[in-house]
């Protein structure tokens, strides 16, 4: 069965998308623990991280450096928090977060609930800087 | 001035080391959040990660991946959890966590203390895994 995630890239569930190439899907986490929070993942269906071939696993983390780059020139942040943990959903996915102390990157407090235009708005303004 | 761990690659300051290329270098954190908790830093020093070189970035999380191969192997685990946050100090360095669930990446509880004979055994105990 396709992964939520999977799903998502195959638009059968809908997200706020703010960059894509033909192997890696960028888009908002539903759930931000800041505002700006996005999930990286690869098109192809691996649990876990380390599983992908070196090539596939440098790809991967050099088009999260460009989200990330795009991240930091829409949003007003100090820099850019990276985290994979992965046990929830089995398709491999990496946390980037904007942050302005550590505390921004913790995940076991409250998250946010954004409104749909916020949500939007954010998406559109880090595929803006995205290229 | 050489950032803190500038000084540890250099045998200033001690460590425990796990693994080390001619541009990388690993060891235990002194603060674990998890038994076997590891800093993956680039010789050069950096502060933020995405400074790095399109190339220096790739080549990092590639010994980043190695490392976290041979953590998997060494100590029972889940998985290995992945951090990057850096506002502490100014010289980037990835997390890598052996998890057996999210909250084990939890950075804002209590770290653990372990002694030094614990430390010694887990890095010799990585870096026998690790090629």
């Amino acid at each position: 069965m396709a992964s939520i995630f999977s799903k998502i890239v195959a638009g059968d569930i809908p997200c706020y998308k703010v960059a894509e190439d033909d192997r890696h899907f960028a888009f908002l986490d539903i759930n931000p623990v800041a505002s700006g929070h996005v999930l990286v993942i690869p098109k192809r269906e691996v649990d876990y991280i380390f599983d992908l071939s070196d090539s596939e696993y440098s790809d991967l983390q050099l088009f999260a450096k460009r989200v990330a780059e795009a991240m930091k020139k829409a949003i007003p942040c100090k820099r850019i928090g990276v985290a994979v943990m992965g046990l929830e959903v089995p398709h491999a996915h990496i946390h980037l977060v904007p942050i302005n102390s550590e505390s921004d990157m913790n995940f076991f407090r409250d998250h946010l609930t954004l409104d749909p235009k916020e949500m939007s708005d954010i998406a559109a303004s880090i595929a803006g800087a995205f290229n």
